[in-house]
């Protein structure tokens, strides 16, 4: 099959596309490199089967060239920055609202009707009911990513509905893992870096957050993709379990075999619109017969690992 | 109190301003008049409380400088189309979605933070319960029209969180009365008039609406802006009853005095994305002491007399 990545130069991205060579397909690549990155990209360009578009998905002519003999699309393209989205609000809506859009009618423009979307936990805001399903009740949006996130999915069900696309939307847990380039492991190995004899911590630290691995994401997406067939299929992406940021933190810790002073800026949440519990219920897609095969802790020390052997990332920003 | 209506010029948007303006309220209209029209302003522009900016909202600048002064925005503007939205799916982006984010910066810059929104219950898709509450399950959704206002709302839920704004988001049947410019009873009205022997009716006629009076409509909205005092807040507006087309085809004809050949287009649904169920439940609005002074039957009658006797909006088009 011929596969669109946009985002492709991406932490998600570009270990998607690894992925799908090995396994024989066909993969036009897009990015504009805001945030992706050539190295991680490596691999891929020495593959005859993938091809890379320099391409902005705020751009739709662009798209709409890159996407010619398409037959498949992950849109995972994104403004992923959760925390800072009330400094600059206009750049939710355009990297992910506005370029989703562009997405959806660059295939329509191409005849292609099938989509994967990369889609948040975010947009249950704060879900009342936890561990939180898919058919949680209509969520209130707590931050501009998750209400852009929102937008898209909404996008998506509508072209879905209105074209004949068939959807498979994806509310992913925080991604950790190999070429993780942002989020608090990659903030906390970055600071302690600098400084391994004090660590600032914003919130409290018992804030509940979930994690998966990005090689569980990848296998769980293309699963998803293969066996579930309705016009509009949507599953959170996670492990059955959740830690607080002070567990993280041990993890990180004993990983580096630093012991900093914490400082916690203190309250429940580190920032606005910061979620203080997030975890989902993954019953969907494991009823598919998907499962993770990391821990969260596993998660956490590996992505560690990487960062620690490959310290450019923090440079390449 | 001075309020900001966008939409001004509108069916709900110039009633609402009317009665702010006998409510001894400041108003400043805004309309591009591409739908709206000026004559549901005569009486306004003969109101020293009001003064009126023809302005798109979609043309962010022209919005911060109109909304100088105000202290609450109603914001109401919007391609209310919901039937045609896949003829031109960049519309509903543009007048919904980026003009509610255009809405949200421009208060932000005015330091205004109240704001009223005119959502709709096509946000739920089609839901799986019914009468449908507010705190239905997540939505899929099945218009692009729905998906617009579902971003609005997501947008402004987030402006909540991050810039303290306080929100009061009403999802409306459809709405019925004076001024009614668009809409299954206005398009039979002009079928009946051209040729009151024939009437073409999409679908089978046997799909269940609700629908509100416009007056009802605006007490609602005014009565919930007063007492409801969370951050945000969410209001079915509606009658505690739905009718079917075939109900309200005959009203509109015993109304009129016709007695037509019925032309069914078949099918369960009136067009790609109708919804063959919509009934809201009313009982959180309802709890605040608000009750709606017209029937569905009404309505609908009303609403044919008024465009008997103003068959002026038929050619204003």
């Amino acid at each position: 099959m011929k596969f669109v990545v946009t985002g492709c130069a991406g932490f998600i991205g570009s270990t998607l596309v690894d992925r799908l060579l090995s396994d024989r397909h066909v993969v036009i690549g897009v990015d504009n490199f805001s945030t992706g990155k050539r190295r991680f990209l490596e691999s891929a360009s020495k593959n005859a089967g993938f091809s890379l578009v320099n391409a902005d998905v705020t751009d739709a002519r662009s798209l709409t060239e890159a996407f010619k003999d398409g037959e498949f699309v992950f849109h995972l393209a994104a403004n992923a920055d959760v925390r800072f989205g009330t400094h600059h609000p206009h750049l939710d809506l355009e990297q992910n609202t506005i370029a989703t859009f562009n997405v959806l009618e660059a295939m329509r423009a191409n005849g292609i009707r099938r989509i994967a979307f990369s889609s948040t936990g975010s947009v249950y805001g704060e879900a009342t009911s936890i561990p939180t399903p898919e058919n949680a009740a209509f969520p209130v949006q707590t931050s501009l990513y998750g209400a852009s996130k929102l937008a898209g999915e909404g996008l998506i069900a509508a072209y879905c509905e209105g074209f004949g696309f068939q959807a498979h939307i994806f509310r992913f847990v925080s991604i950790l893992g190999d070429r993780y380039t942002h989020g608090h492991v990659y903030d906390f190995v970055g600071s302690l870096a600098k400084d391994p004899a004090r660590l600032v911590v914003l919130g409290d630290g018992c804030q509940r957050k979930s994690y998966l691995a990005v090689d569980d994401c990848v296998d769980a997406m293309l699963h998803a993709i293969e066996v579930a067939n309705d016009k509009v299929n949507i599953f959170n992406l996670g492990t059955d379990e959740y830690c607080m940021v002070n567990d993280s933190i041990r993890w990180i810790c004993q990983t580096l075999g630093v012991t900093p002073e914490l400082e916690y800026t203190g309250g429940d949440r580190g920032w606005i619109g910061d979620n203080p519990f997030i975890y989902l219920d993954t019953s969907r897609i494991r009823s598919l017969g998907w499962k993770p095969k990391l821990s969260i802790e596993q998660g956490v020390k590996r992505t560690v690992r990487y960062l620690v052997s490959n310290s450019w990332v923090f440079q390449a920003r």
